[in-house]
C-alpha cells in the first residue's frame, strides 16, 4: 500500500504535529482501516496540554485519538467476520493477556491492556490504522461513521449506567454536563430512568442538557455548600435520587453526590479528580449508599450499535464541530476552550460526511 | 356512611350478580375508597366461566375485580401518607404475615397473602372498597384513574421484564399478544430493548402490537413446528433473542421459547397452562438458558407511577372498551369474546372519564 | 405479673443505674420474654461514656442492651409461631412502617425503625422485656442462650460478608480484630474464603484471631504507611485480596483497605469513624474497587441459627467474661478497658449457664 | 522429542485401543505436558459404549480423557507464567474465538470451544499432551496431581453451586450421589450450606455420601412418587430446601426437584437425560422456582486450587481405584460397572503416586 498516512502525533507536551507515518500491515487477526471520523476526547487534550495523565506519561511520540470509525481496506488471514468495504466502529481497548479479568468478562481492568492513545500505545487519529479485528464492529447501513465514533463516549455512559443499575423508573442525578455527563443522561433515559437531574457550572452546557432530554437542571456555583445542593436536588425531584453519576471529578461535587443519594442507592464515580478526596464516608456507609468507580468499559459496542440502529438513542446532536484532519490543532484548540460538545476530525479526504 | 354499594359478586360458576353490599369501615391502617375504574382481567372471566383457577376454588360469593383505582373518602386513624380526596391506585396483594418472603422483599410469594378476587378474598369491582393504606399509592395529577387501574397489568410486565433482566440493547421475543404480552412489550421497550418480536394466533392482536411499538410480528398457526418458529424468530432478528417472555401458557409456545432463546439467555414464564408440560429441558440446560417463572409482582407500583407520570410508557391505548358498572355482565362478555384489549368498568356514577 | 424487673438504665452520660422498671404487657403481635443472656456492645459502652453516638442523643433514661436472648413467658393474642417456654434470640431492629425499604427487603435502612438501646428506644438488658414476636426467633435445643445472644454481632458479620460477596475461594483482608472483625472472619471462612488476613494494633487480639482461624495476622503500628501495609498484605497472600472488610473506622485503615484490594474487588466499610475521611477515591474508581457500607443487618437470624445449629460456625470462644445483671457496671467497665472479646450479662437469677 | 506417546484412542463404539501417537510441538502460547493422572468420566465411558453423546458423534479416532494433570516439559515462546517442571492442572475447554461469550466471561457457552475428548477434539489420556498455556494452572506444592485432575469434576460442582447461589445457611437437596452429586455436596458445604440432603438408588453411594458429609440420605426406588419424595425431603429438613441440584438427568427426579424446592428457590439441572422432559412447569413458575442449567464451567480453576491448597475441600476420598495407563480398558470397565467413585489412570511410568 503506497499511500500516504497523515497522522496526528504528539511529540511532547504542547507539541502536536501532523506527519506521515508508515502503514502497519495487518497480522492474521487484524484489519487495516481507512479512518473516517475521530472524536476528540478530554484525555487527548490533556495529553497535549500536560504530556501525561496520572501515571501514564508520554515518553515517545504517540498518535492521538481513540473515538473512531473507519472502513476495512485489508483483512488479516484469520479474520472471518469482516471483509473489505465494511464500515466499522473501533473499540480502542484490546486485552493483551488472557488473565483473570479477561477470562471473567472484565477485560477493561486487565493491567496489560492495549489502549489507543494511552502511552505508549498509538491511537487512530490518522488516515490508515491497523487494529484487532475482534475489537472492530460492523456498522449497519443506518448508523453513520460519526455515530460509530461516538460509541466510545457512549460506552462510558453505558458502562456507568450499567454499574449504577439504572432501570425502569430510576431517578438519576448527574453531576456535570460535559460530554460524559450528557452521554450518561442519554443512556439513563434509554434504560428507563423516569427523571434525570443534571448540574454544571455553565448555563450553556445545561441548555444543551435540557435540549437532549434532562428533566431538571441546576446551575452550580463554586463554593456552593454540598449538603445544600443535595437538598435542592431532592426537593426538585420530590425525593432523593436513587442513583448519582458523578462526571466532574471535583471534590465538592463528589460530596454532593453522596449526600444527595437516597439510602440504599448508588453513587458512580466517572469523573476523575485528585488522588485523595475528603468525603463523607460514614454518611454513605450507614445509609448503604454504594460507591462504584468506572474504568472505561467492556462489552458495550454490540449493545450500543443495537441502540443506534433501532433509533433508541440519538447521539448526533453531540457533534457540534467538524474539522478535516489537516486542521487538527485548530480542532484541539476548540475542545480545549470548551466550545460546543464534541469535535469531530474527518480523516477521509473524499468523504467528510457525518 | 349510608350509601349504596353496588358490587359485582360472583355467586358460582356463571352466576355473576350486581348487588348491594355493606361498606366496610376502614381499620386504623386502612382507607375507604370510592372506586373509579376497574379493568377486567382474564382471571376474572375465568372465575366467572369456571368457578375456579387451579387450586383456588370459589366456595362462597366473592366480589370480582383487582385492576383498580379510586378516591380516598375515609382514612384510618394510623394512616399518615394519604388523606381524603387523594386519587390512588390499588395494589391488590397485601401480605398478611411477616414471613421470610415479606421480610426479604418478595411478598408476592407469601402463601398467606390477601389478594383481591382470589377466593376467598373479595375484589374491588364495586362502588366502595376498603384496603390497606400501605398498598394504596397516590396518583400524581397527570396520571388518570384508568392509567392507575392499568398499573396492575403493567406490573405483571414490569415484574416479568425485571426478572428477565431486560436492559439496554436487549433483543426480546414475546409469545402471545394478549394484554399481558402487550404490557411486557411496552415495558421491555421502556427498559431499553432494541428489538421486540411478538407472536400471536390472531392478526388483529399483532396489528395492535405493531401500533404499540413491536418491531416484528409473527402470526403463528396451531401445529407450527416449535423449532421452525424458533428459527424464524432468530432469522428475523438477525440473531437469536437474548430474552423470551412467554405469555400464552401453551405447551408448544413454551417449547418455541426455549429453542429460540440465545445461549446464556433467559426464558420467563408468565403464561400459565396445564400443570405438566413436555419441554426440551436438556436443550435449555446445556445452553444455560434459564427458565424463570413469575407470580404476579412486588414493589412495582412506585416505579410504574414514575413511568406514567414522566410519560415514558403510554398504556392508554390498551383501553378499548368502557362500560358503567351497571353493565358488568356485558363488559365481561366482551372480554370473554376476546374483543379489543382491555375493558374498563366505570364505578363512579358521577365521573365516567378515563 | 407482679415480678420485679431489674433493668440497666442509662440516665445520662456516665450515669448507668440498676433499677426496677414496669413490665410491659405484650400487644397482640408481641411476646414477653424472661431475659437470659445479653452481650455488651461497643455502642452500649459508647452511650454510657458519651451520652450519644453521632446524631443519636440520649435525652431521657434508656435501658441499654441489644445482643440478647430469653425465654417466652407470655404470648400476644395474634402470635402463632411462638409459645410459652420457647427459647428465642431477639433481632433488635423492628421496622415501624411499611415503607419502600421494608417492602423491598432492606428494612435495616428504614428511617423510622425501632432499635433496642438506640435513643429513644429501650433495650433489653433487664429481667423482663416485650418485643415484636416477628423478630424473635426460636432457638433449636442445641443452640445455647449465649449463642442466641451472639447472633446479633454475628449478623453484622453475615451482612458484611454478604454485601462483600464472599464466596468459595475468596481471599479476604479484615482490618481490626475487635469483636466485629472476628465475627467477619468467622463468617468469611464459613462462606468459603480460602484465606483471611487480619490486622490489629494489639497482639493479644491477633492471637485470638489466630486461634479462631485467621490464616495471617499483621500487627499494625499507628503511623504505618497505608500503601506499605497494602503491599505487605498482598505479599503475604501471594496476590492482593479480592475483598477487604474494614472494621476499625480509622482513616488510615480505610486508606489501606482501598490500596490493598484487588482491581474489580470490594471494600466493605463496617467500622464507623469520623464523618469526613480523606481517601484515595481515584485509585478505587479506576480499578473498579467498589466501596460498600453496612448498616446493621437484615434477614440474618434464620441463616445464623441454621449455621449455629449445624455447627458450621463456632462463636462460643468469643465469650470471655460473664457477670450477673447485678454487676452491670463492672461488666461495662471490663468492656471499656478492652479486656477479652465479649462480655455477657446473665439476667436470669436461676440460670446463669451459657 | 523422540519419546513414545502411549495414548488411549477410541476408534469407534466399543473399540478403545492403546497406541503410540506423535507428540505435538507446543505453539507459542502452548505448553507440552508429561501427563500424570487422568480421571475417567461418565462421558468417556459413554463415548466408548455408544460412540456419541447427543449431537457429538465420533467420526474419526479420538484420544479420550479430560480430567487431568501433568508436568510441564516444554514451554511455548510466548508463555510467561509457566516454566519447565511446573506441575499443572488442565482446564479442558479452551475457547477458540473471541466471541460474545468469551468477551463477557461465559466462555463455556462459546459454540466453537475446543474441549478435550469431545469429538473431534482429542483428550489427554496419554503420556504427552500439548495444551493452551492459558488454561494450565500451576499447582501449589501441597496439592497433589490427583487433586489437580479432580479439579475438573470439582469445577462442575463449583459452577453448579455458584449458579444455584449457595450461600451461608442454605439448605440444599442433591439428586443423585454419583461423582457429580458428591462434588456438588462437597462444594455446597464449603460455600456455607447448613444442611445437605442427598438421594440415590444405591445405598452404597449414599453411604459414601454420608462419609463425605451429607447430613441426610434418602434411598429412592424407581417408581417412587415425585411429590411424595418432595414431601419426605422437606420433612427431613424441617422445611423445603432453598436449592436443589439435580445430578441424575432422570425425568422423575427432575419432577421431584421442582416439587421439593422452596418458593423463590432454585433448581439447577446438572444431570443430562432425554431431550424432552415432562415437568410441572406451572408449579415452578407460580412459586418462582428458577430452573437453571449448567454446561461444564468457566473461571473455576483458580478458586478450586485456592480451596484445595487451604484444605477447605477434601476431594481425595473420591479416588477409589487406580490403574496404570497400560490397563486403560480394565479401568474403563470398572467405571462402567459403577464400582467405586472415581477411577484414576496413572500416565507417568516413573511416578504412580497420587
Ligand atoms: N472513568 C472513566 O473511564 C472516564 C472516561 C472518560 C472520562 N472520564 C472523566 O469524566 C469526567 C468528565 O469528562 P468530560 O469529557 O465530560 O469533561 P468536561 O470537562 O468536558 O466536563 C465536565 C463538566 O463538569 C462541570 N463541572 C465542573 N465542576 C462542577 C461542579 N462542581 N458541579 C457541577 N459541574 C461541574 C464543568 O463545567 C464541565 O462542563 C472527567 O473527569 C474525565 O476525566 C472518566
Ligand atoms: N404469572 C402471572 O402472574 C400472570 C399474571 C397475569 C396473567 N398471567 C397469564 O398470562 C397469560 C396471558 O394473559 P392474557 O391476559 O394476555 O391472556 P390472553 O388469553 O388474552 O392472551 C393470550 C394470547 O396468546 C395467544 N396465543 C395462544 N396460543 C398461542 C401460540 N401458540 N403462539 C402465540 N400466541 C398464542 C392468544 O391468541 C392470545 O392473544 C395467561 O396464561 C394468564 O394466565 C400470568
Ligand atoms: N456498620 C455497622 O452496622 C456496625 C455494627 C457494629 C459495629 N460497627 C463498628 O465496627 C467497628 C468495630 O467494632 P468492634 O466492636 O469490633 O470495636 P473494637 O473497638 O472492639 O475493635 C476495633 C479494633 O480495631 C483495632 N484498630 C484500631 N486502629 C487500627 C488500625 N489502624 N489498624 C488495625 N486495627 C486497628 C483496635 O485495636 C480494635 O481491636 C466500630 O467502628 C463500630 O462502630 C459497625
Ligand atoms: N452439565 C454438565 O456440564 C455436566 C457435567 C458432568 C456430568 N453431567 C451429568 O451429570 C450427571 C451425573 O454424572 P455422574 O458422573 O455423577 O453420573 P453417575 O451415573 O455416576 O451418577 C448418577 C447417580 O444418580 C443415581 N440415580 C439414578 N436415578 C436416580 C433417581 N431417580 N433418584 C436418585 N438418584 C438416581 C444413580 O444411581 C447414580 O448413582 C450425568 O447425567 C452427567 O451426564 C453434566
Ligand atoms: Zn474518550
Ligand atoms: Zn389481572
Ligand atoms: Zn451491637
Ligand atoms: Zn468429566
Amino acid at each position: 500500500m503506497a499511500q500516504e498516512n497523515l497522522s496526528a502525533v504528539l511529540h511532547s507536551q504542547g507539541d502536536l504535529r501532523l506527519e506521515d507515518r508508515p502503514i502497519r500491515e495487518p497480522g492474521p487477526n487484524e484489519v487495516l482501516l481507512q479512518m473516517h471520523s475521530v472524536g476528540i476526547c478530554g484525555s487527548d487534550v490533556h495529553y497535549w496540554q500536560h504530556g501525561r495523565i496520572g501515571d501514564f506519561v508520554l515518553t515517545k511520540p504517540m498518535v492521538l485519538g481513540h473515538e473512531a470509525s473507519g472502513r476495512v481496506v485489508k483483512v488479516g488471514s484469520a479474520v472471518k467476520h469482516l471483509k473489505v468495504g465494511d464500515r466499522v466502529a473501533i473499540e480502542p481497548g484490546v486485552p493483551r493477556e488472557m488473565d483473570e479479568y479477561f477470562k471473567s468478562g472484565r477485560y477493561n481492568l486487565s493491567p496489560t491492556i492495549f489502549f489507543c492513545a494511552t502511552p505508549p500505545d498509538d491511537g487512530n487519529l490518522c488516515r490508515y490504522y491497523t487494529h484487532s479485528a475482534n475489537f472492530c464492529y460492523k456498522l449497519p447501513d443506518n448508523v453513520t461513521f460519526e455515530e460509530g465514533a461516538l460509541i466510545e463516549p457512549l460506552s462510558v455512559g453505558i458502562h456507568s449506567c450499567r454499574r449504577a443499575g439504572v432501570t425502569l423508573g430510576s431517578t438519576v442525578f448527574i453531576c456535570g454536563a460535559g460530554p460524559i455527563g450528557l452521554v450518561c443522561m442519554l443512556v439513563a433515559k434509554a434504560m428507563g430512568a423516569s427523571q434525570v437531574i443534571i448540574t454544571d457550572l455553565f448555563p450553556e452546557r445545561l441548555k444543551m442538557a435540557k435540549e437532549l432530554g434532562a428533566d431538571f437542571q441546576v446551575t452550580v456555583k463554586r463554593g456552593d455548600e454540598p449538603q445544600q445542593l443535595a437538598k435542592t436536588v431532592g426537593d426538585m425531584l420530590g425525593a432523593p435520587p436513587q442513583i448519582t453519576i458523578e462526571c466532574t471529578g471535583v471534590e465538592s461535587s463528589i460530596q454532593s453526590a453522596i449526600y444527595a443519594t437516597r439510602s440504599g442507592g448508588v453513587v458512580v464515580l466517572v469523573g476523575l479528580g485528585s488522588e485523595m478526596a475528603s468525603v463523607p464516608l460514614v454518611n454513605a456507609a450507614v445509609r448503604e449508599v454504594d460507591i462504584r468507580g468506572t474504568f472505561r468499559y467492556c462489552n458495550t459496542w454490540p449493545m450500543a450499535i443495537a441502540m443506534l440502529a433501532s433509533g433508541k438513542v440519538n447521539v448526533k446532536p453531540l457533534v457540534t464541530h467538524r474539522f478535516p484532519l489537516e486542521q487538527v490543532v485548530q480542532a484541539f484548540e476548540t475542545t480545549r476552550q470548551g466550545l460546543g460538545i464534541k469535535v469531530m476530525l474527518k480523516c477521509d479526504q473524499n468523504d467528510q460526511n457525518p
